[in-house]
Protein backbone atom coordinates (compact mmCIF):
# COMPACT_ATOMS: atom_id res chain seq x y z
CA UNK A 1 0.00 0.00 0.00
CA UNK A 2 1.20 3.59 -1.13
CA UNK A 3 1.92 5.56 1.68
CA UNK A 4 -0.35 8.55 0.52
CA UNK A 5 -3.20 5.81 -0.74
CA UNK A 6 -6.89 7.09 -0.70
CA UNK A 7 -9.39 4.62 1.09
CA UNK A 8 -12.28 4.41 -1.02
CA UNK A 9 -15.17 5.30 1.31
CA UNK A 10 -18.32 5.70 -0.87
CA UNK A 11 -19.11 5.46 -4.05
CA UNK A 12 -21.57 7.60 -5.97
CA UNK A 13 -22.78 6.32 -9.69
CA UNK A 14 -23.37 9.60 -11.20
CA UNK A 15 -23.56 8.50 -14.98
CA UNK A 16 -22.86 5.03 -17.11
CA UNK A 17 -22.97 5.99 -20.83
CA UNK A 18 -21.51 4.32 -24.27
CA UNK A 19 -18.16 5.30 -23.55
CA UNK A 20 -17.96 7.43 -20.12
CA UNK A 21 -18.66 6.14 -16.50
CA UNK A 22 -18.68 8.93 -14.15
CA UNK A 23 -18.05 8.53 -10.10
CA UNK A 24 -17.68 10.71 -7.53
CA UNK A 25 -16.03 8.92 -4.96
CA UNK A 26 -15.29 9.89 -0.87
CA UNK A 27 -12.01 9.15 0.14
CA UNK A 28 -10.08 9.05 3.11
CA UNK A 29 -6.61 11.10 2.98
CA UNK A 30 -3.38 9.90 4.12
CA UNK A 31 -4.13 12.24 7.17
CA UNK A 32 -7.22 10.66 8.17
CA UNK A 33 -9.21 13.40 6.80
CA UNK A 34 -11.90 12.75 3.64
CA UNK A 35 -12.45 14.38 0.66
CA UNK A 36 -14.30 14.11 -2.69
CA UNK A 37 -12.62 12.64 -6.04
CA UNK A 38 -14.43 13.18 -9.70
CA UNK A 39 -13.50 10.02 -11.33
CA UNK A 40 -14.23 9.11 -14.86
CA UNK A 41 -13.89 5.11 -15.87
CA UNK A 42 -12.84 4.69 -19.52
CA UNK A 43 -12.08 1.95 -21.24
CA UNK A 44 -8.83 2.30 -22.31
CA UNK A 45 -7.41 2.33 -25.95
CA UNK A 46 -4.56 1.61 -28.36
CA UNK A 47 -2.67 4.14 -30.91
CA UNK A 48 -0.73 3.53 -33.63
CA UNK A 49 2.82 4.73 -34.77
CA UNK A 50 2.26 3.73 -38.17
CA UNK A 51 5.58 4.30 -40.67
CA UNK A 52 5.32 3.31 -44.44
CA UNK A 53 7.90 1.69 -46.59
CA UNK A 54 8.36 5.34 -47.87
CA UNK A 55 9.35 6.56 -43.93
CA UNK A 56 5.81 8.84 -43.67
CA UNK A 57 3.89 8.13 -40.56
CA UNK A 58 -0.15 7.37 -41.49
CA UNK A 59 -1.92 10.13 -39.49
CA UNK A 60 -5.66 10.96 -39.58
CA UNK A 61 -7.67 14.50 -39.55
CA UNK A 62 -11.05 14.30 -37.51
CA UNK A 63 -13.51 16.62 -36.19
CA UNK A 64 -13.25 16.19 -32.01
CA UNK A 65 -16.40 17.52 -30.40
CA UNK A 66 -15.14 17.56 -27.13
CA UNK A 67 -12.54 20.32 -28.69
CA UNK A 68 -15.24 21.82 -30.79
CA UNK A 69 -11.85 21.54 -34.05
CA UNK A 70 -10.78 19.14 -36.22
CA UNK A 71 -7.34 17.68 -34.92
CA UNK A 72 -4.55 15.55 -36.77
CA UNK A 73 -4.03 12.42 -34.67
CA UNK A 74 -2.40 8.98 -35.23
CA UNK A 75 -4.90 6.41 -35.57
CA UNK A 76 -6.28 4.95 -32.56
CA UNK A 77 -9.21 3.98 -30.91
CA UNK A 78 -11.44 2.38 -27.40
CA UNK A 79 -10.80 -1.38 -26.34
CA UNK A 80 -13.95 -2.92 -27.05
CA UNK A 81 -14.97 -5.54 -24.21
CA UNK A 82 -12.44 -8.67 -23.90
CA UNK A 83 -10.89 -7.71 -26.88
CA UNK A 84 -6.72 -8.45 -26.89
CA UNK A 85 -5.18 -4.71 -27.43
CA UNK A 86 -2.97 -5.52 -30.08
CA UNK A 87 -5.78 -7.10 -32.42
CA UNK A 88 -7.34 -3.96 -31.58
CA UNK A 89 -4.54 -1.95 -32.88
CA UNK A 90 -4.70 -3.59 -35.93
CA UNK A 91 -8.08 -3.04 -35.92
CA UNK A 92 -7.81 0.58 -35.92
CA UNK A 93 -5.20 0.90 -38.30
CA UNK A 94 -7.36 -0.92 -41.06
CA UNK A 95 -10.05 0.88 -40.39
CA UNK A 96 -9.16 4.38 -40.47
CA UNK A 97 -6.35 3.79 -42.74
CA UNK A 98 -7.00 1.12 -44.69
CA UNK A 99 -2.83 -0.15 -43.84
CA UNK A 100 -2.53 -3.91 -42.78
CA UNK A 101 1.02 -4.13 -41.27
CA UNK A 102 3.92 -6.82 -41.06
CA UNK A 103 5.02 -5.90 -37.74
CA UNK A 104 3.57 -4.67 -34.94
CA UNK A 105 5.51 -3.81 -31.37
CA UNK A 106 4.51 -2.00 -28.63
CA UNK A 107 6.65 1.41 -27.45
CA UNK A 108 4.93 2.22 -24.16
CA UNK A 109 1.20 3.02 -22.57
CA UNK A 110 0.53 5.89 -20.23
CA UNK A 111 -2.65 7.27 -18.37
CA UNK A 112 -3.85 10.52 -20.74
CA UNK A 113 -5.15 12.47 -17.95
CA UNK A 114 -4.96 10.63 -14.68
CA UNK A 115 -5.89 13.77 -12.40
CA UNK A 116 -9.92 12.68 -13.02
CA UNK A 117 -9.56 9.59 -15.34
CA UNK A 118 -8.15 6.13 -15.57
CA UNK A 119 -7.63 5.90 -19.73
CA UNK A 120 -4.65 3.76 -20.39
CA UNK A 121 -3.92 4.43 -23.91
CA UNK A 122 -1.54 1.56 -25.10
CA UNK A 123 0.93 2.39 -27.84
CA UNK A 124 2.20 0.34 -30.43
CA UNK A 125 4.33 0.82 -33.53
CA UNK A 126 3.40 -0.65 -36.84
CA UNK A 127 5.58 -1.09 -39.74
CA UNK A 128 5.92 -3.27 -43.24
CA UNK A 129 2.15 -1.41 -44.28
CA UNK A 130 0.55 -2.95 -46.60
CA UNK A 131 -2.85 -1.14 -48.73
CA UNK A 132 -5.96 -2.94 -48.14
CA UNK A 133 -7.74 -3.49 -51.27
CA UNK A 134 -10.84 -4.03 -49.40
CA UNK A 135 -10.01 -2.71 -45.69
CA UNK A 136 -12.91 -3.38 -43.12
CA UNK A 137 -14.92 -0.05 -42.07
CA UNK A 138 -14.98 1.48 -39.04
CA UNK A 139 -17.72 3.07 -36.83
CA UNK A 140 -20.54 5.00 -39.26
CA UNK A 141 -20.23 8.40 -36.78
CA UNK A 142 -16.42 8.56 -37.60
CA UNK A 143 -15.36 10.02 -40.49
CA UNK A 144 -11.91 10.60 -41.06
CA UNK A 145 -9.31 12.02 -43.89
CA UNK A 146 -5.74 10.24 -44.15
CA UNK A 147 -2.42 11.89 -44.28
CA UNK A 148 0.89 11.06 -44.75
CA UNK A 149 3.55 13.26 -43.38
CA UNK A 150 7.47 12.85 -43.21
CA UNK A 151 10.07 13.32 -40.41
CA UNK A 152 11.04 16.90 -41.71
CA UNK A 153 7.03 17.83 -42.27
CA UNK A 154 6.21 15.97 -38.37
CA UNK A 155 8.95 18.29 -36.90
CA UNK A 156 7.81 21.56 -38.22
CA UNK A 157 4.65 20.88 -37.56
CA UNK A 158 5.17 19.95 -33.56
CA UNK A 159 7.46 23.42 -33.46
CA UNK A 160 4.03 25.16 -34.89
CA UNK A 161 1.85 23.31 -32.56
CA UNK A 162 -0.23 21.90 -35.79
CA UNK A 163 -0.40 18.81 -33.56
CA UNK A 164 -1.72 19.10 -30.39
CA UNK A 165 -2.65 15.80 -29.32
CA UNK A 166 -1.11 14.45 -26.56
CA UNK A 167 -0.66 10.39 -27.64
CA UNK A 168 0.07 11.70 -31.18
CA UNK A 169 3.39 14.17 -29.82
CA UNK A 170 4.36 10.83 -27.59
CA UNK A 171 4.53 8.92 -30.55
CA UNK A 172 5.94 11.32 -32.78
CA UNK A 173 8.64 12.21 -30.09
CA UNK A 174 9.47 8.62 -29.84
CA UNK A 175 9.41 7.82 -33.94
CA UNK A 176 12.73 11.52 -33.81
CA UNK A 177 14.49 10.01 -31.15
CA UNK A 178 14.25 7.00 -33.34
CA UNK A 179 16.18 8.89 -35.90
CA UNK A 180 18.59 10.94 -33.89
CA UNK A 181 20.06 7.51 -32.37
CA UNK A 182 20.45 5.52 -35.43
CA UNK B 1 -16.23 25.35 -40.99
CA UNK B 2 -14.86 22.44 -40.96
CA UNK B 3 -15.95 19.44 -43.75
CA UNK B 4 -16.76 16.97 -40.99
CA UNK B 5 -18.11 19.62 -38.19
CA UNK B 6 -20.64 18.21 -35.98
CA UNK B 7 -23.15 20.68 -35.37
CA UNK B 8 -25.21 20.56 -31.26
CA UNK B 9 -28.73 20.04 -32.17
CA UNK B 10 -29.04 19.35 -27.88
CA UNK B 11 -27.31 19.88 -25.10
CA UNK B 12 -28.32 17.53 -21.63
CA UNK B 13 -26.29 18.60 -18.45
CA UNK B 14 -25.68 15.17 -16.73
CA UNK B 15 -23.30 16.53 -13.84
CA UNK B 16 -21.32 19.85 -12.76
CA UNK B 17 -19.08 19.42 -10.28
CA UNK B 18 -16.14 20.60 -8.13
CA UNK B 19 -13.94 20.02 -11.37
CA UNK B 20 -15.56 18.00 -14.09
CA UNK B 21 -18.53 19.09 -16.14
CA UNK B 22 -20.47 16.33 -18.21
CA UNK B 23 -22.51 16.57 -20.89
CA UNK B 24 -24.57 14.70 -23.38
CA UNK B 25 -24.65 16.14 -26.82
CA UNK B 26 -27.19 14.92 -29.59
CA UNK B 27 -24.98 16.24 -32.70
CA UNK B 28 -25.77 16.43 -36.75
CA UNK B 29 -22.91 14.74 -38.12
CA UNK B 30 -21.94 15.71 -41.91
CA UNK B 31 -23.68 13.20 -43.64
CA UNK B 32 -26.56 14.35 -42.11
CA UNK B 33 -27.36 11.60 -39.73
CA UNK B 34 -27.49 12.17 -35.57
CA UNK B 35 -25.32 10.87 -33.28
CA UNK B 36 -24.88 11.40 -29.44
CA UNK B 37 -21.25 12.63 -27.98
CA UNK B 38 -19.91 12.48 -23.92
CA UNK B 39 -18.13 15.25 -23.58
CA UNK B 40 -16.27 16.57 -20.65
CA UNK B 41 -15.78 19.90 -19.84
CA UNK B 42 -12.62 20.73 -17.85
CA UNK B 43 -11.32 24.20 -16.78
CA UNK B 44 -8.17 23.01 -18.66
CA UNK B 45 -4.22 23.00 -16.85
CA UNK B 46 -0.51 23.67 -16.63
CA UNK B 47 2.31 21.96 -16.45
CA UNK B 48 5.92 22.39 -15.65
CA UNK B 49 9.27 21.03 -17.17
CA UNK B 50 11.46 21.91 -14.34
CA UNK B 51 15.33 21.62 -14.47
CA UNK B 52 17.61 22.43 -12.07
CA UNK B 53 21.07 24.49 -11.79
CA UNK B 54 22.40 20.71 -11.74
CA UNK B 55 20.52 19.63 -14.61
CA UNK B 56 17.81 17.39 -12.75
CA UNK B 57 14.09 17.17 -13.63
CA UNK B 58 11.65 18.28 -10.41
CA UNK B 59 9.00 15.74 -10.26
CA UNK B 60 6.85 14.68 -7.48
CA UNK B 61 5.05 11.36 -6.34
CA UNK B 62 1.23 11.58 -5.46
CA UNK B 63 -1.70 8.85 -5.52
CA UNK B 64 -4.12 9.31 -8.09
CA UNK B 65 -7.19 7.96 -6.94
CA UNK B 66 -8.38 7.79 -10.84
CA UNK B 67 -5.62 5.03 -11.66
CA UNK B 68 -5.66 3.92 -8.26
CA UNK B 69 -2.04 3.93 -7.78
CA UNK B 70 0.95 6.29 -7.06
CA UNK B 71 2.37 8.23 -10.46
CA UNK B 72 5.67 10.37 -10.95
CA UNK B 73 4.87 13.52 -12.44
CA UNK B 74 6.05 16.58 -13.48
CA UNK B 75 4.77 19.25 -11.13
CA UNK B 76 1.04 20.47 -13.02
CA UNK B 77 -2.20 21.81 -11.86
CA UNK B 78 -5.44 22.90 -12.90
CA UNK B 79 -5.98 27.31 -13.69
CA UNK B 80 -7.72 28.67 -11.22
CA UNK B 81 -10.57 31.10 -13.00
CA UNK B 82 -9.51 33.54 -14.41
CA UNK B 83 -6.03 32.68 -14.11
CA UNK B 84 -3.05 33.82 -16.41
CA UNK B 85 -1.39 30.22 -17.50
CA UNK B 86 1.85 31.62 -16.88
CA UNK B 87 1.35 32.61 -13.25
CA UNK B 88 -0.59 29.58 -12.86
CA UNK B 89 2.25 27.59 -13.70
CA UNK B 90 5.05 29.55 -11.73
CA UNK B 91 2.07 28.66 -8.64
CA UNK B 92 2.13 25.18 -9.46
CA UNK B 93 5.79 24.87 -9.19
CA UNK B 94 6.13 26.52 -6.01
CA UNK B 95 3.38 24.69 -4.15
CA UNK B 96 4.50 21.31 -5.33
CA UNK B 97 8.06 21.57 -4.96
CA UNK B 98 9.26 24.33 -3.33
CA UNK B 99 10.96 25.93 -6.23
CA UNK B 100 11.12 29.39 -7.70
CA UNK B 101 12.13 30.09 -11.44
CA UNK B 102 14.34 32.44 -12.96
CA UNK B 103 12.77 31.92 -16.39
CA UNK B 104 9.76 30.48 -17.64
CA UNK B 105 9.37 29.72 -21.61
CA UNK B 106 6.26 28.05 -23.45
CA UNK B 107 7.32 24.67 -24.51
CA UNK B 108 3.75 23.49 -26.43
CA UNK B 109 0.15 22.39 -25.67
CA UNK B 110 -1.94 19.62 -26.09
CA UNK B 111 -5.27 18.06 -25.67
CA UNK B 112 -4.86 14.52 -22.99
CA UNK B 113 -7.77 13.29 -24.32
CA UNK B 114 -9.76 14.79 -27.20
CA UNK B 115 -12.02 11.84 -27.96
CA UNK B 116 -14.21 12.29 -24.34
CA UNK B 117 -12.46 15.79 -22.80
CA UNK B 118 -11.92 19.25 -23.69
CA UNK B 119 -8.66 19.02 -21.25
CA UNK B 120 -6.28 21.47 -22.03
CA UNK B 121 -2.55 21.31 -20.61
CA UNK B 122 -0.16 24.57 -21.63
CA UNK B 123 3.52 23.15 -20.85
CA UNK B 124 5.74 25.37 -19.64
CA UNK B 125 10.02 25.16 -19.01
CA UNK B 126 10.95 26.67 -15.65
CA UNK B 127 15.01 27.49 -15.72
CA UNK B 128 17.03 29.41 -13.09
CA UNK B 129 15.34 27.25 -10.27
CA UNK B 130 16.18 28.61 -6.42
CA UNK B 131 14.68 27.01 -3.62
CA UNK B 132 12.36 29.30 -1.35
CA UNK B 133 12.45 29.12 2.49
CA UNK B 134 8.58 29.46 3.06
CA UNK B 135 6.80 28.37 -0.44
CA UNK B 136 2.89 28.95 -0.51
CA UNK B 137 0.99 25.39 0.82
CA UNK B 138 -1.16 23.97 -1.98
CA UNK B 139 -4.06 22.52 -1.74
CA UNK B 140 -5.12 20.61 1.52
CA UNK B 141 -6.18 17.51 -0.12
CA UNK B 142 -3.00 16.63 -2.05
CA UNK B 143 0.19 14.89 -0.55
CA UNK B 144 3.25 15.03 -2.92
CA UNK B 145 6.86 13.83 -2.67
CA UNK B 146 9.49 15.74 -4.40
CA UNK B 147 12.13 13.48 -6.53
CA UNK B 148 14.94 14.63 -9.02
CA UNK B 149 16.62 13.25 -12.14
CA UNK B 150 19.11 13.04 -14.48
CA UNK B 151 18.66 12.81 -18.07
CA UNK B 152 20.28 9.39 -18.03
CA UNK B 153 17.64 8.49 -15.20
CA UNK B 154 14.68 9.96 -17.00
CA UNK B 155 16.05 7.87 -19.90
CA UNK B 156 15.83 4.65 -17.76
CA UNK B 157 12.33 5.63 -16.49
CA UNK B 158 10.86 6.07 -19.70
CA UNK B 159 12.55 2.71 -21.33
CA UNK B 160 10.83 0.59 -18.57
CA UNK B 161 7.61 2.16 -18.71
CA UNK B 162 8.00 3.69 -15.06
CA UNK B 163 7.08 7.32 -16.37
CA UNK B 164 3.52 6.61 -17.53
CA UNK B 165 1.59 9.81 -17.89
CA UNK B 166 1.12 11.59 -20.56
CA UNK B 167 2.19 14.97 -20.06
CA UNK B 168 5.21 13.81 -18.46
CA UNK B 169 6.75 11.91 -20.78
CA UNK B 170 5.90 14.46 -23.46
CA UNK B 171 7.88 16.71 -21.27
CA UNK B 172 10.81 14.29 -21.23
CA UNK B 173 10.99 13.60 -24.59
CA UNK B 174 11.06 16.97 -25.58
CA UNK B 175 13.89 17.48 -22.81
CA UNK B 176 15.78 14.51 -24.71
CA UNK B 177 15.47 16.17 -27.64
CA UNK B 178 16.77 19.52 -26.74
CA UNK B 179 20.02 17.93 -25.27
CA UNK B 180 20.42 15.83 -28.57
CA UNK B 181 20.44 18.87 -30.23
CA UNK B 182 23.00 20.64 -28.50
Amino acid sequence: MHKYEEKTLKVEEIFNGKILHLQVLDVELSDGKTSKREVIKHPGAVAVLAVTKENKVVMVEQYRKAAERALIEIPAGKLEPGEDPLEAAMRELEEETGYACGKLEPITAFYTSPGFADEWIRLYMATGLEKLEEPKAGDDDEFVDILEFSLDEVKGMLRSGKLCDAKTIIALQHWILLGENK
